[in-house]
């Protein structure tokens, strides 16, 4: 049998992941990271993404004794909102291109046929097909990031809703009358337990007074406090941080029950840089879920961190493009 | 074409509903209700509930022209939670049976095929199949009354999940450290939206010299004070019941707005005796999603009240065993 390829894209708002992954599966034979910089402009970024995508073609295709022909798509990875319909960009805070058609444009440069999902989509995906979620039934991922994301995959298709917007859980409530989110409502996911609200907890304890290590991490800027510093000082044992990351946890925990008493998948995979906290993080959100969630669902439902730290989202773009292939 | 018809079992509580309904669809051409009586034991009821059908079916094939083998099978609807696979009844509060393979010993009594899920799944089968939810890809229903369930159908077929707990929306937490559920957690969209919690809500404003006239409604005795009160009240224009009436529309427009961020259904239908309270809930409801959820989500989402408010549940019974021999 003859290999065929798919060209992953995983654009996010400061690095763009371009890589070539076996159609029928498997870790990608060639990636390369590139910066984004969203104030080039969109045409820019399509230029650049397609030399790069050439030429690890190239590479591959050379090295493995195949051509072009065996290439069969291209699969596109984007921050949301989109309008999957017309492979659009929506009105994205941390890319901007609104309105700008980039799967046609990707698929136009690249002389291939394209999709397009958003990023936590394809980081559910890549997980599901390649990583952590590989056999599951029915899987929901959990990006945490400077966002909260999802996505809900059911024997092997993801869950789109009816405008391409289903699993959009960092906006879901958690505590109706409870900390104003970016979004302007008051106790979404989002506002207790992305990478900003994180390091904003932590620092409202610094401001008033709370005893830490944490500005010493951060030479006394705690402007420069991020969740990647309260896990460090989690780590070196600072109690403070522990505190902010035992706090995220049990936030983390109420979002996830809520997931396991809507979905009851066989599998939660989480997916971010918290995942770096380890069990500080996992031990007590895996606590906060089981008195939350319906002891059947708890006991049917494994909660793990990802498996591709680096490279869901442009194995799952590319995963995606293969799903539509097959549909 | 011959028609072939489905015998349809809605086992709650207080009431069974059993009627006979055609295998193509449309509403029952028969049916009967009886009182439930869970304390005379599972197998006096299955007597009963086969008595019944026995007789609907008679009548229906006697008036139709059929004979015994134009019935296809029997759809029974159940409180859960349920072992689907195995066809049992669970831990259920308001009925008891726990451990009674109920699908099996109806199939027996009926010599017919079963099918068995829950009632909330049920009545959102209904809904779909023969109600406000006609013709629609994806659905949320929400059924309220003394608990409230849910579930979500995608091109005609149930989110079961792992274990057969998807979509139980009543413990889903919107105020983490709000109202005590009778789960134990605290903040459960059922701890504010069920009947008993509407009615203690009503209740705790007039413990605290509220002024109203639900006293006079129940003569006095406030233990008397129901939900179904309360909506009473509201419509003779008393004000303390048609704020407990906005304040139940805001809560439960938190939890649906979850719903609309998570599945992007093209429909919610609300099933149940608080939908008589009409535009004064409905209306705050929308406003509150249309204020959390995401405005691409909303604008793709009409929020409904069931169309079957007796039905839904027997119909979708019969119809959730014509969706498993279809499969």
């Amino acid at each position: 049998m003859s290999t065929h390829w798919v060209v992953g894209v995983d654009i996010g708002g400061t690095n763009t992941v371009v890589a070539v992954v076996p159609y029928q599966g498997g870790l990608p034979e060639a990636g390369r990271t590139l910066e984004t910089r969203p104030e080039r402009g969109p045409e820019e970024g399509v230029t650049e993404i397609a030399a790069v995508a050439g030429s690890l073609l190239d590479d591959v295709l050379d090295r493995e004794g195949g051509t072009r022909a065996d290439v069969l798509g291209v699969g596109i990875g984007c921050p949301g909102p989109l309008d999957l319909r017309a492979g659009v960009i929506g009105a994205t805070p941390n890319l901007g291109w609104e309105g700008f058609p980039i799967r046609d444009r990707i698929a136009g440069a690249l002389g291939l046929p394209a999709s397009l999902d958003n990023d936590a989509n394809c980081a559910t995906y890549g997980e599901w097909w390649q990583g952590a979620g590989r056999g599951t039934r029915s899987l929901v991922g959990v990006t945490l990031g400077t966002g909260i994301g999802g996505g809900f995959i059911e024997g092997g298709r993801l869950l789109r809703g009816a405008s391409g917007s289903a699993c959009e859980i960092g906006h879901t409530t958690i505590d109706v009358s409870g900390r104003l989110c970016g979004c302007g409502n008051h106790g979404c996911l989002e506002a207790y337990a992305s990478g900003p609200a994180i390091a904003a907890r932590a620092r409202e304890g610094l401001a008033s007074g709370v005893e830490s290590r944490l500005p010493e991490l951060v030479d006394g800027d705690l402007g420069r406090v991020t969740a990647a510093t309260v896990y460090e000082a989690s780590r070196l044992g600072d109690l403070w941080a522990r505190e902010v990351v035992a706090e995220t946890a049990r936030f983390l925990g109420v979002g996830l029950a809520n997931l396991v008493n809507t979905f009851n998948p066989e599998m939660i995979v989480v997916v971010g840089g918290v995942t770096r906290a380890g069990d500080h993080l996992f031990r007590p959100l895996r606590e906060e879920v089981g008195r939350r969630a319906f002891s059947s669902a708890v006991d049917a439902c494994v909660i793990v961190p990802g498996a591709l730290p680096q490279t869901a989202g442009v194995i799952g773009a590319a995963g995606v493009f293969v799903m539509e292939r097959r549909r």
